[in-house]
């Protein structure tokens, strides 16, 4: 039987497992990547490992979420990054340089190589033939450290494209009409591959938008097959030599097929406020828009602004519309430069900004009220722009250009025919990306050798192997559908303590009882009971890393949502299911005692524990976990499991 | 006798009084601008006074400080002012054209005429003989009204240059030489007028950034005579029809004569953390630099920033120091990078950004902990840039430069030695300044004809003409030296309301007591009982127009801070002082009365006012004020005087 491309990477990275979906396996990973708000926890936890130096080929640290330093913490934290970069090996990306998936696909990303990056879009370089998944800190972290990524095979895909782009229509079309099809849960548990002969029609920088925003599928990544326009944009590049063909086989077999043609495709927008409102811009015609915005990961290149620049060279934009272009990468800002398209854009009446995410993660430019803003980017989530009742549509560069001109939203082919001389772009790249790389620093150039930490950056707790006798107080006891942000808020003043663990756990579970921190820093361990779904919501680690800086102990729970389940094994806390009655029965303040030797019973595979309350009865709870698990649990932890790996210790108990 | 050049503008002006100094002197306004943190309130007066059209020759309304739109209500303000310059008749300069003062001296500046600016360094077009001063809101919307601007006639003194600047040593380096002399008071009270051979030696913008930071020496303006420079400049800019010859007589009497020989200037430094500070380059060399910041208004023209491109072009700045240049204008962006010389800044590794006030506010690029950051802004009080105990030096474009390069502070003589063809790029001014103006929008092309307000935008509070019978509770006792920031707190949280006053006045006094906000407005009239010096520290006008919209109508206080005190009149509060005993006599909760028919006594010149406590005792307060002030007062402060002039009303009492 023939293999997906997909396949065939994995089984070439294949560690551990069998390619089978649903199972667990773990592959080789070839490249890393982190940005700056994921970034310091990273390093930190990379630091507390003991480990001394980047295991992975690559391994890249950019800066583009924080770039406008609104606070020192956030300058503090890019020296840590740089120093930690210099200190461990890894590529620097100095604030400014660019957003991580532009700066990674220009310098590093490269067909069949295997990239694991802890920021959602990191799938971006899946359109060079590259498999780039998103991933949690500590899996990056780990990674580093030269263990597999873990990950339960997906279903793969295919996406079949047929025919060609017609004028006006762009790659960003191409990925509305995915989520429009499939809406923004289509793609979970699925690797999305593109096939079919519309592929050999889009260049190398159209598939990345097409990649980046898979992730708004839910998809755990997508790829491309790599042919002659991927070797035309490395050769463009400079890195022809990394070019490999990858194919899938003929009698490839996926697990479900959709079928584009890309040659029915027309100017799409997605409505405010979910990715997959899609529908054509002549539907939403007429529109006053305040905002334009042409940037971000997805259309941030130079082959995305260069069209943009076109459409506005010679023309003003609207009076009452404010329109502002951030480049991807500083790369992209200089070639455009010197080609002279950042003058014309500014003669226009462009706000040229520097590189960054910014607006797309709600970080500058914030819309006014009661206003529609056009974006190029790849999310509208509600409020994500940073006010409430928001009215963002996102767009492909044309469009957005059009509206710049227009003051209200247009269909680009109408705006043609009124406008003389308009005509569609094109895609067009240059001959050569010759932009300077002063502010990638490569680990052998780098001027730092030691970690400089700022006040607010605080060193990682890493727990000890786990305890044969765990005992303590229930210190809260919560109701069902806890979520992560109940357990660390992600508010603006708080998030800026995210590389300073005793900080930021000041506020965990403030939201449920301000006193709860105080009172878990006092007991020295202790339990947290729950109802049904605790930790529901976003993936991050801090809602497990928090209670455990705390000595949060163990969490009795009706159930646990999936990844915060996992977080909790990452992080050295037991996730003891009970049921309704215990629940019921167990009052906040009661003593709790794991009656069992937890760390033997943990790590041997024992499913059912005795739990004695106020040493007065004794109830059952249930730990049901694979043995990879109990093995990360037992050892404290996934920071001191790689520890133990790394420096090929036995897993014996600890003493107390 | 001979005139000053000061003199001769001034008497072309004088509406009111004599030009001897310390005597109140009325002048008419010929020019206005406000920015973004100023402007909203002064087009709410504007409003509030009721009037339909800008009666000054110009008046520009700039956004430059809070460009970045972080919050939903930066982008909301910004609507307001095009919405207020478009309705009122005023030009209008979108977020990212630039900073005020580059713009109005690109566009708008000129010999002879009469500039008012609600920023304190609207002194920048005296380079061009321009007489230009900074002033609060109120003072911005009355002229803008049409009425003089009051201010006593300041000592005229001469700064005569002579000699010529040697190779690196700059215009930032003349008026660092003055703090040096004079230190941050030197110039209190008084008008800087700049002579001799030396001038002619240099440009226009280098005369501009001279006066800019003329404003550091406390000085209420600074000026430069017209010559051919001036007029090159203009002829540059394509204004040269607008060049008047203007110098001081020959036999000019000045109060003070200050002599500075350019050619004994070297690169100098304001070292932290304050302007005066001021020691040559080399005394503090070899100290590590984290942060090189080009732009602001003192040295963000076209002209400021080609020496640092110059000297970066074909190098590598330091990898430890990042070099952030943000131009203060578009202007000089666009000229800049149709040039090349973005494009060669961006592959030397500068960070380039929109033109904005940014850092120089302390909004974004905030140092790092414990890090240098070298700036060639005017400020660096402790604290400003963001961070407290931070570093920052001020120095010229070419010392910043080689700091970038160096990536430590250095003499960039020094470094020309070190460095094979580094050379003095000294002065070179564009053939013309040919920038597009798109977004710079004339009345006559606004397309706003009525203000658009967000939910953040309050009406401005008006005061009736004062009533002749004010009693109420005394509602707050303070002790001495109550601040502004006690009044009105300028943390970041609260300074976003400052275009919403009902909003902001709930943060009145809280730092006395939070109580206070909300038992005024209960209260519905009452007074404020202070010990001495009550109001110092800054300008801001919110401390009197806050207390105003809580319903208080009097404050007896044992003394007032000048300008707390002028405030207090323009927001129709009156102003009493009180002896020591009546002080320690008056409890808070009191019952006072003022015994005098108020507003006849306010507008007749009484002195002496019977007060009586509690219906029990009675005690006299004193009213030192000048006729215009009371004419002030009486009318119910600054706004409803200037509507009554306007209207041509008489002063009659009100009925109540």
């Amino acid at each position: 039987m023939g293999q997906t491309l997909t396949e065939k990477i994995l089984e070439d990275h294949l560690v551990e497992g069998e390619l089978e979906t649903g199972e667990e396996i773990g592959i080789e990973i070839d490249q890393v990547l982190t940005q700056d708000t994921t970034g310091t926890m990273v390093w930190l936890q990379f630091e507390a490992m003991g480990l001394d130096e980047v295991q992975t080929e690559i391994a890249a640290q950019y800066c583009d979420h924080q770039t406008y330093q609104f606070d020192f913490k956030n300058t503090d934290d890019h020296r840590f990054l740089r120093s930690a970069a210099g200190t461990f090996g890894a590529h620097f990306s100095r604030p400014g340089n660019g957003i991580c998936h532009n700066v990674h696909r220009e310098n590093f990303a490269a067909p069949g190589k295997t990239l694991l990056g802890s920021d959602s879009h990191t799938p971006t370089p899946g359109g060079l033939g590259e498999l780039a998944i998103g991933a949690g800190g500590i899996d990056i972290t780990v990674a580093m450290g030269g263990a597999p990524y873990y990950v339960e095979m997906p279903e793969v895909v295919n996406v079949r494209l047929e025919g060609e782009l017609p004028e006006w229509a762009t790659a960003k079309d191409v990925i509305l009409e995915m989520l429009r099809r499939l809406t923004v849960k289509g793609g979970v548990g699925k690797i999305l591959e593109y096939t079919g002969p519309g592929v050999e029609t889009l260049t190398a920088p159209e598939r990345m938008t097409i990649t980046n925003m898979g992730t708004e599928l839910g998809a755990t990544t997508s790829i491309f097959p790599t042919d002659h326009q991927t070797e035309d944009y490395l050769e463009r590049l400079g890195r022809g030599d990394e070019y490999v063909e990858l194919q899938p086989d003929d009698d490839a077999e996926y697990d479900d097929e959709i079928v584009v043609d890309l040659s029915d495709l027309e100017p799409l927008v997605a409505q405010p406020s979910m990715p997959d409102k899609v529908v054509p811009v002549s539907e939403v015609a007429g529109q006053d828009v305040e905002q334009v915005i042409v940037g971000s990961c997805t259309n941030g290149g130079y082959e995305d602004i260069l069209p943009v620049a076109k459409m506005l060279e010679g023309r003003e934009i609207a009076m009452e519309t404010e329109t502002i272009v951030a480049p991807g990468s500083k790369q992209a800002s200089e070639m455009l430069a010197r080609d002279g398209w950042v003058a014309e854009m500014m003669a226009a009446g462009v706000n040229f900004s520097e590189a960054t995410c910014g607006a797309c993660i709600g970080i500058g430019h914030v819309p006014a009220s009661d206003s529609v803003s056009m974006r190029t980017f790849n999310r509208n989530f509600e409020g994500r722009s940073g006010i409430e009742d928001d009215n963002v549509f996102l767009c492909s560069p044309e469009v957005a250009a059009a509206a710049a001109i227009a003051g209200e939203i247009v269909d680009p082919r109408d705006l043609e025919d009124e406008l003389e001389g308009l005509e569609a772009p094109g895609v067009e790249l240059p001959d050569e990306y010759d932009g300077s790389k002063t502010d990638l620093i490569a680990p052998d150039e780098a001027v730092d050798d030691e970690l400089i930490k700022g006040p607010n950056i605080g060193d990682v707790p890493i727990r000890d192997q786990l305890s044969s006798d765990i005992s303590g107080e229930a210190l809260l006891k919560m109701e069902d559908n806890i979520t992560t942000d109940h357990i660390i808020p992600a508010t603006q003043d708080i998030l800026m303590y995210r590389s300073n663990v005793p900080k930021l756990s000041e506020f965990t579970l403030s939201r449920v009882d301000d006193t709860f921190a105080e009172r878990a820093l006092e007991a020295d361990g202790g339990f947290l009971v729950a109802g049904e779904n605790y930790g529901q919501g976003s993936s991050r680690e801090h809602a497990a890393l928090c209670p455990m800086y705390l000595g949060i102990e163990g969490v009795l729970a009706q159930s646990f949502a999936r990844i915060h389940r996992a977080n909790l094994f990452n992080f050295g806390i037991v996730p003891l299911t009970i049921d309704e009655d215990t629940y019921e029965n167990i009052d906040q303040g009661d003593e709790i005692e794991i009656v069992d030797d937890v760390y033997e019973a943990v790590a041997s595979g024992q499913e059912e524990f005795t739990v004695r309350v106020n040493d007065d009865y004794e109830v059952t709870a249930t730990l049901d976990a694979s043995q990879r698990e109990r093995d990360i649990l037992a050892a404290g932890g996934k920071l001191s499991w790689t520890k133990e790996q790394a420096q090929g210790s036995g897993a014996a108990p600890a003493d107390d």
